[in-house]
């Protein structure tokens, strides 16, 4: 262990529809030393509007219960249908807010669409279909021993104030550090025994990157331990079952 | 923005009750060169230990409900003691979990009560009384320009498995940063525009510290436009009332 760096990755522009993400990342890391067990963490509207992940607000025609929904909470009740449209579940609407279940089984606001960095106000940006897959293809174009590759959103959370970033697709990066059985420097049991690694590092890299900088991609160098070969189980691993979650 | 380090910080013996760890973070501090605006991350256990927030399990007597609740959990009923002594609600007791709310206003497993790193297995250790407190004093005792201090413990969530490392206690490091009513550089509304910053500060360091390494002290350098020379209003503020919590 001992210390690891965080640091934007400048010369990625503007992502749009049909834009080769994995050739613009390989292009740019290119430019650039990264050590062996490296992390490229990218913002998650940089994959889905590479991938058109996005919905134009003026082709929807909201739904009967997209209009009541979006009367009660004072929201567009085309953005509403699209957020019921990548829901499995509408868990709250109240204050203006949905909080929903995405197709993934993410559990956040609207369920992760966007309307900002969209290039105009008029379209919804959407989770990537599949975010695991979009880390793996762009992990795929980075040649020999490739960073891996982690696709980011920002959630809020149960108990706290404020967002974190988390991994929602993961290409060899460990998700979960499991301790769980082995004991600490004095030989006792440890009580944090089952670290999310990859949404920590997650968090670390949405510290480098200003709000408001359109710079998707960030890279993490020095935690080669929890990189691999193998791409591994992705962020679908990090999904805790609602019938296992105490925290609710 | 563009940079940040992350990296364990030598020099800080195994603590134990009544040592001075102001001093001796200070004199840590005093061997290396941290540039303005550097956050220094302790974990809770060596603050706790510092002052004394240790309870010998041989001194508990465990009441009626905690024997019960023992047996129920399979646990020690004088460490159930103990959790219930801290909490103010039990909001969970299942499958050997106990999910309470902390005389602070945490939610977590265990209340905060940690069983690793004590010395003997014998001993509990608590969270600090006023975590935002002894951050503080901490914070007084490393001379001019000091660093922010941040103390961490490590918390599952909902929705998602594993912990993350939290903020407990604060001075000078700025809990969270509020983009609120801001636009992104497109000129569009954010979504994610209030960040848990201080929240993520804490994972990033947990990552530069082995598990077993009894390693407490962590120096974050290259975020000092989250660091202030006011202490600032401390972890307590990122607790979400319940009645605000959509995310439950």
């Amino acid at each position: 262990m001992g210390s690891f760096t965080v640091r934007a990755l400048p010369g990625i522009p503007e992502i749009g529809p049909g834009d080769d993400l994995p050739a613009i990342v390989a292009a740019a890391l290119a430019r650039e030393r990264t050590p062996h067990g490296a992390i490229l963490a990218l913002a998650h509207t940089a994959v889905s509007k590479a991938e058109g992940a996005i919905v134009d607000l003026d082709a929807v025609s909201p739904g009967e219960r997209a209009i009541e929904l979006a009367r009660e909470q004072d929201k567009d009740p085309r953005l509403v249908q699209v957020v019921l449209d990548e829901s499995v579940e509408l868990l709250r609407a109240e204050r203006g807010v949905l909080i929903a279940r995405t197709r993934h089984g993410f559990v956040c606001a609207n369920a992760g669409v966007d309307v900002s960095n969209a290039g105009r106000a008029e379209r919804a940006i959407l989770l990537p279909r599949d975010p695991d897959s979009s880390a793996r293809a762009i992990r795929a174009a980075l040649g020999e021993d490739p960073p891996a590759v982690l696709v980011t959103d920002s959630f809020g959370r149960a108990w706290r104030h404020g967002q974190l970033d988390v991994a929602i697709g993961l290409a060899g990066l460990q998700p979960l550090d499991d301790w769980r059985g082995r004991t600490d420097s004095e030989g006792l049991e440890l009580r944090a025994t089952w670290l999310a690694v990859a949404d920590a590092v997650a968090a670390a890299a949405d510290l480098a990157r200003a709000k408001d900088s359109g710079e998707p991609a960030v890279l993490v160098e020095g935690l080669p331990h929890l990189v691999g070969a193998a791409d591994g189980p992705g962020a679908r691993s990090l999904l805790r079952p609602r019938d296992e979650d105490l925290f609710l």
